[in-house]
């Protein structure tokens, strides 16, 4: 036999001694983000949602349920698919900060496989907080490289913010979410009514979530929040007249800025607004703060920062902490040593690949990136809040 | 305050009870495979394949590194970059199919959280066989959401098949690959100076993918093979004149099909041909079978059933065998009990989310799928492969 010609392709080359193949392709994502209230009341299955029912009539669905929610609507959920023919497995969570651990992803991995779950057509659901959210995510995104799952948010957090997106992830060591992957739900279910039962702290959680989307992109949402952020709270966004507004205004913002920086290739991101020295604070001071507590603690810290360089005038800085008063949420925490928050800012300045990327308000309702913040300017900052904090 | 209007999207549709956003985007991925001999042996720095250099001038990588490949190239690999100034971090692993599990990637994770590497701009080098890669990229797609890697596979497996996709994954349980993600690397070189080392029962494995792919998709390959099959296993593809067109029509064939489906929405892959039953097998059979022995194994009971269906002729069957013979790989093992494989197609067609999707040769070099093999066509194949192989 003569020796062969390779069949060449035009992007290839080839010589005797080295040869180069490119590999390019495109992975398109898409999903829906739908909001309905009472959504577990209707009588018919959603197949958008939570995928097609099988034609063996033997259509099953894991759901991963916090077991908080499951105590207040577990009934309610289980016989909306068992009136719709879908046989349902519940696995029970407890799902927070402290159990965002790699062996609590293991424990739901094991249940997907006890269930031998398809790889493609039975989507997991997961209902709970971000924490869950998170958790069940990464689990669905290793399960065979990646099964289905649909997000179903039930905190003010996991609805606006941590709900809606596709990253996945747990804590490790004392760093938080730092093993993780991108990866998209199926689709993503926003149902207001599970704000009801929430506890009025983890409500002000959530609003610090909204009150950073305000300040940094949405001035008009922040207008919102001056005129009703105490009876948000007391109503649990359920029926007053601007909650619907807020939750639109804050989940539209959200999503424009994670639709276009999803992997997030861009690493200055406006949503990162009160996520620099959050983490670290957040995990110093667990079980004591809440995610958006110390979001607004590292927020705060921001603000006197950007006041210090003009980016705020008076009048401003002082309408956003009576925003933040009303909200009730706090503007220090005794984790807040120096050290700690320069610690803070070098492992973020890590994350963000070797520069600070540090968004600050400009004005209300717009942010800048800035890369040089001072040691000397956090010990400012913090003198500022600890007085204030009084 | 009057209401405000939301500024609404054209693609968003918002009434008073319901509303739905759609997010949509698009992941692209390129990378490039470079094959090149003696690679380490160059005086030059390669950024495209190992990343730029830091401007600091303090540049440095960690290489995580099979203990066999240390022994044989470490110094080679060492000597590489620090003539070019890049200080090296070697961290040795023994990786094989025993040590594929959760604990080796959480090994590496740890190394690569004790260094801080940077997120984006400190690729991790992984050098070794198929399951180091594996291992390794699982490893790098979790840390902080996914930090870049290169793959530098080792093995004639790797060189040719492992080595150079974007799967990665560790086995769970008794379930092979049960968890891992798509992730692609930064860039893939391929050394067949490596192969060099490797013993002959390993390279023998390796035949066994590439013998795969001629069966299935390359029928001139095939023809290279039944030319050469025993004295390249004997040269491990150095310096034979068939060896270089054998490796670069492997490689071609699987790029061509690993692009247009590297995320596998199409879950009918010729490539799984010889990957039905092996799976099962491998894990069954550890520490015995390698991966290339399962497959030549499966694909020995497909070409069977291939044949038993007129997919392949008496002539085309005993080529094939031929080259099994002369390339020394098994065609049945004592683990092939017929529940154990009637369990391996059962995971298989739910891991085709319900459909068996097998792929058989239909003649030499081009590939079917079918969905109806029966026991009794696994039971017939096994008494004739059990009768050959006295």
């Amino acid at each position: 036999m003569q020796p062969l010609l390779l069949k060449i392709r035009k992007d290839k080359v080839f010589d005797a001694n080295s040869s180069t193949w490119k590999v390019s392709s495109s992975l398109p994502i898409e999903y829906a983000v739908v909001e309905r209230s009472g959504f577990f009341f209707q009588p018919d299955y959603d197949e958008s949602i939570f995928g097609q029912k099988s034609d063996d009539g033997m259509t099953r669905r894991l759901i991963v349920i916090d077991h908080i929610v499951a105590k207040y609507f577990g009934d309610t959920i289980k016989s909306y698919f068992s009136r719709n023919d879908i046989h349902v497995e519940f696995l029970t969570l407890t799902a927070d900060e402290e159990l965002k651990v790699a062996d609590t992803v293991f424990s739901v991995l094991n249940k997907i496989i006890d269930l031998k779950l398809q790889r493609r057509s039975e989507p997991i659901i997961a209902i709970g907080g971000g924490v869950l959210l998170d958790i069940v995510g990464l689990a669905a995104s290793l399960y065979r490289r990646g099964t289905p799952y649909v997000r179903v948010p039930t905190t003010l957090v996991g609805l606006i913010d941590a709900g809606i997106g596709i990253k996945t992830g747990v804590n490790y060591d004392t760093h938080k979410n730092r093993i993780g992957t991108y990866y998209s739900p199926k689709s993503v279910l926003l149902d207001a009514t599970f704000l009801s039962t929430l506890d009025e702290r983890h409500l002000r959680n959530g609003m610090a979530e909204i009150l950073k989307m305000a300040l940094i992109k949405d001035a008009d949402l922040f207008s919102l929040l001056e005129e009703s952020a105490h009876q948000i709270v007391d109503d649990k966004l359920q029926s007053h007249p601007h909650s619907q507004a807020i939750m639109r205004h804050s989940i539209q913002s959200m999503l424009e800025e994670l639709e276009k920086n999803l992997w997030e290739k861009d690493l200055e991101r406006l949503v990162d607004f009160g996520h620099t020295f959050s983490p670290t604070i957040e995990m110093k001071a667990l079980p004591e703060l809440l995610h958006g507590e110390a979001v607004a603690i590292d927020m705060a810290i921001c603000i006197i920062i950007a006041h210090g360089r003009k980016l705020l005038t008076n009048d401003e800085m002082d309408r956003i902490f009576q925003v933040y008063k009303a909200l009730g949420l706090p503007i220090f925490h005794s984790s807040c040593e120096i050290k700690v928050l320069c610690d803070a800012l070098d492992d973020a300045t890590s994350h963000r690949d070797g520069l600070q990327r540090v968004p600050l308000p400009k004005g209300i309702g717009e942010g800048i990136f800035v890369h040089d913040i001072s040691e000397q300017e956090i010990k400012d900052a913090v003198m500022v809040l600890k007085e204030k904090a009084l």
